[in-house]
């Protein structure tokens, strides 16, 4: 098994590559959505807002799937399944920030509307797979 | 709701965009896997060798999920969730061919293996979503 802490796995995470987060909806079928992550610490989080699909999903089935593949090869991928946990050190405001720095770029997340609450959920890892091809 | 057939979610599918397709384990977590996909008259199908992870589940269980997003915009995305069933007319390996034409650019799928059985999943679409931000 993989893990990710392995080299490849990390620069793959550590990277802007763009994440597939699945997660179960309550009649069973599978929501996917594509995601932001981040991989601090050799933590892997992901952020979302409050009242969302995937995060409503996540509070009530914390059991996740996360799928990263390069973006300039597809054929190099890395899949997390694990459990869900939200943050609860109040760490989400920054951490979209943090986000919007390694996906945009920009200091400060663009897109936050005023009635928004940001959630941070942190992903433990039970089976990790790397593959390239 | 979105639609196959709808002019954006065409483009979208049938340029070479890989997509993540997610199906139940046994266990009840989340299997996520890159794969091809083909839309040919309007049909939605996948393509897989007999006895591996992904078309078993699907054989056990066809609920599946299928994420596709543009390769030059993650932020244009299509998820097509429904119900995977084998493909019963004899056309697994003339389609992992024409998969390989749309991917590779080449005529004939050059990674099959003399073991390995072909198996082709029509996928019958249940909800379809597609965003562009």
């Amino acid at each position: 098994m993989a893990s990710l802490n392995d080299d490849t796995v990390r620069t793959l995470l550590e990277a802007p590559n763009f994440a597939v987060l699945s997660c179960q909806n309550r009649d069973g079928s599978i929501l996917s959505a594509v995601v932001w992550i981040s991989l601090e610490d050799g933590v892997l989080a992901v952020n979302s807002a409050e009242g969302r699909r995937w995060p409503t999903n996540l509070d009530r089935d914390g059991h996740v799937t996360a799928l990263v593949y390069a973006q300039d090869n597809p054929y190099e991928f890395v899949s997390i399944r694990g459990t869900a946990s939200r943050d609860t050190t109040g760490d989400a405001d920054a951490h979209i920030d943090r986000l919007a720095k390694k996906y945009l770029g920009q200091d400060s997340y663009p897109w936050r509307t005023p009635s928004e609450t940001r959630v941070k959920y942190v992903i433990a890892p039970e089976h990790v797979t790397y593959a390239k091809q």
